[in-house]
């Protein structure tokens, strides 16, 4: 049972047969498990790019998607987690994929459930696919992680992403530079000496990763106006200048225009924000394609590959 | 035209009928309607299990299921159920699901509209579904409803399965015996000498079938806590070692665990929970095959059924 | 690239040729396209026609369409519609349907995304899917537009069909005469010569087009109350008598009965507004071909179209 549900716990060769796989789908490759095969996506928090990008892996990988509304669920009856995963198991659904606001919901059901469950996203946790989307973009641009800088910058406690790719770009040989506002950043669970001023960070790095402003995280609000955050800590045009020639701008999004980045950069030749969301389906259909081997009842066979496929594209 | 919308108006050789393809879906039968069909459920209430579980069958059959969520739909604009219907029928729908608080909203339909209508709960009235998955589960454990004795506990008088049930289970030769809190027992339409204090009805049960408690049809606050609720009427430890060998335990879920039942035994070896759930699927695909058949259209002929499918597996 | 925005841009000729492939698809013309596509659905308003009518439409040409919920996506975190339909267009979808309450929403897209767009209603600006299979609808009544006079009757300003009627019925030949309240009339966009009282328009029209009292779009309470307005500006069982023989009864839906149309007269054998919501279908599967046979890609071919299924049904 192949669960994913945080990039910590994959080994490095794990997250490079899941790129590999990520790559081949980017180049064409269709893969299709036997039989007709169900999934469904429990968002209980709002997601555009998450699910839809899910929902096109799935269907591309010959899935039939089950709809699953929380809000006219029995979930408003009540109805836990784990009883509604149990149920989806039940009436023969082969993977689930959750995105759920309270920190590693997968605790409660892993051991205890029979059907691969796949995470898009906890709490202010992990966001693994997100993680590895990130790292397929950056292997594109540079064939390599050993020996590049990542500038992580922004609000870094609440970010799922900025924890995951610490962790697993760090592993995979590059340095890790983390920036924005200090009272954001969290020395508890990453390494303050890596916190830099924004000014220093970005002329050095090879990839200026932005992370969303989640006012919809924060308990109060901020001491910064929107202006504020995008001159003290913002990709501004003038700071875009400094970058080191064939850096590359990435942003989760949804991006904040002119907070997080100048509205005119969103798009601009080193973005690679939309190749990101690209790359999201196909690093999805290779996170599915891995959950739905490990699955025992002969869906898999060799003939499930088709090779002509691959290399006519 | 092949509604489906109560039990009580299926004869006894309906019901067989209906389990009997339920029971070859189980075993793995495929059949398929001819062209490409459509279905559309229409939930006005919330549900993950009857839902997904049509949603499931619906695409096991090959059908097109077009969403539907009343929140965005033209109701808020005060379209009627008719209309909505009509409309449905127009573009070209070939069967609906409906659930909808409103007792016998069907009566508004039949003989009105050229699609079948499958009832997927009614107000506190019927849920003909949940009736036939809970005989399909009973007739799979027992071969036989001739001399069962069937224990039906808990909120009977907001239950649309407790009604449906009981009905079925009588004329099918079962002996139905209810318990639980008096004043949620209703008189007028049921048996009030099959009301028996749950100490009496648990020991000679062969199936004891609890219902859930539906907080959201109360319109004041029961007299009990959970806990109270729990020790007077639920299934508690104690209560399960008092069941006959052989016995099982149903309940329609989604459940209040420690409430109708200990969490622990919500899975235990007796219990037939999710095995409801798995029927459920198949349930359904027999209900819609039976509707389906009543459609002027060709959609259906021999080559449909693959027997080859229902012998291998 | 085909965006459909309004039928004010397309010209008399395009009009006709959509025309004729919607009545080629509802003669049983299959046409699909190559490889496995996507689209997606983003009524930011709500609708049961409309958008089940796409999502039929969009299945019948074999389209993968991934569900897109306002409710539950990123624009929840103040993502914008150009961000929203960026995003869909990184993630590979390739034709979207908008429905938005901000007139001209499109403007803002066109020309900076590389997906067509299919307008399914802006604010009180157009509508042109219901504008075309109102043209439908009538071509196949009467088989020509020349000559006919067509009465437009009701909320006259803040109805998206008159507005886009009116315009594409007057370039056909057809005459349009506009009836109702004279408050809810708009003589800055429309031509006030054309405005008649409604016991002047009803005997000589040919075609008896109601609008719906769309009680959302206004900001304070009209001056009528539903049997109020019924009597001065409804079709009346009365005024349908003084109809001419072969004229016809339009009605976008959903039909507020008893106000705009007797209740008796919806389903009338003048009554052609089942027929239109079916006609709904045929033009959104025309429109969706045109703009997918615009798209560079490889996606169609010659033998998309299946000659063999036009001609059999």
């Amino acid at each position: 049972m192949q669960h994913l549900l945080t990039t910590n716990e994959l080994k490095v060769e794990e997250i490079y047969q899941i790129l590999q796989d990520a790559q081949r789908f980017a180049d064409g490759m269709t893969w299709r498990p036997n039989g007709k095969l169900f999934s469904a996506n429990l968002f209980y928090e709002n997601s555009t790019r998450t699910k839809c990008s899910f929902e096109i892996a799935e269907r591309k990988l010959g899935l039939h998607v089950i709809p699953f509304e929380v809000q006219t669920s029995s979930v408003q009856k009540g109805e836990t987690l784990y009883d509604t995963v149990k149920t989806l198991e039940a009436i023969g659904v082969h993977t689930i994929v959750i995105r759920h606001s309270q920190d590693r919901y997968f605790d409660d059901l892993v051991g205890k459930v029979n059907v691969p469950i796949i995470n898009g996203g906890d709490g202010c946790g992990h966001h693994p696919t997100q993680s590895l989307l990130d790292l397929l973009t950056i292997y594109q641009e540079f064939g390599r992680f050993k020996g590049l800088k990542i500038a992580i910058i922004g609000d870094i406690r609440h970010s799922r992403v900025a924890r995951s790719n610490a962790d697993a770009l760090t592993r995979l040989g590059a340095e890790v530079m983390f920036s924005g506002p200090e009272e954001w950043f969290d020395s508890h669970s990453l390494h303050s000496s890596r916190f830099l001023p924004i000014d220093y960070a970005i002329p050095q790095a090879d990839v200026v990763m932005l992370l969303r402003v989640q006012h919809e995280r924060h308990q109060k609000k901020g001491s910064f106006t929107a202006s504020e955050y995008h001159q003290k800590f913002g990709l501004t045009i003038e700071r875009e200048k400094k970058m080191k020639p064939g850096s590359i701008i990435m942003h989760p999004a949804p991006v904040n225009r002119n907070v997080e980045i100048a509205d005119s950069l969103v798009e601009c030749s080193r973005s690679r924000i939309f190749k990101q969301m690209k790359n999201g389906v196909f690093v999805r259909m290779a996170v599915l394609k891995r959950s739905l081997e490990s699955l025992n009842g002969g869906y898999i066979n060799e003939n499930a590959y088709s090779e002509r496929q691959l290399h006519s594209i």
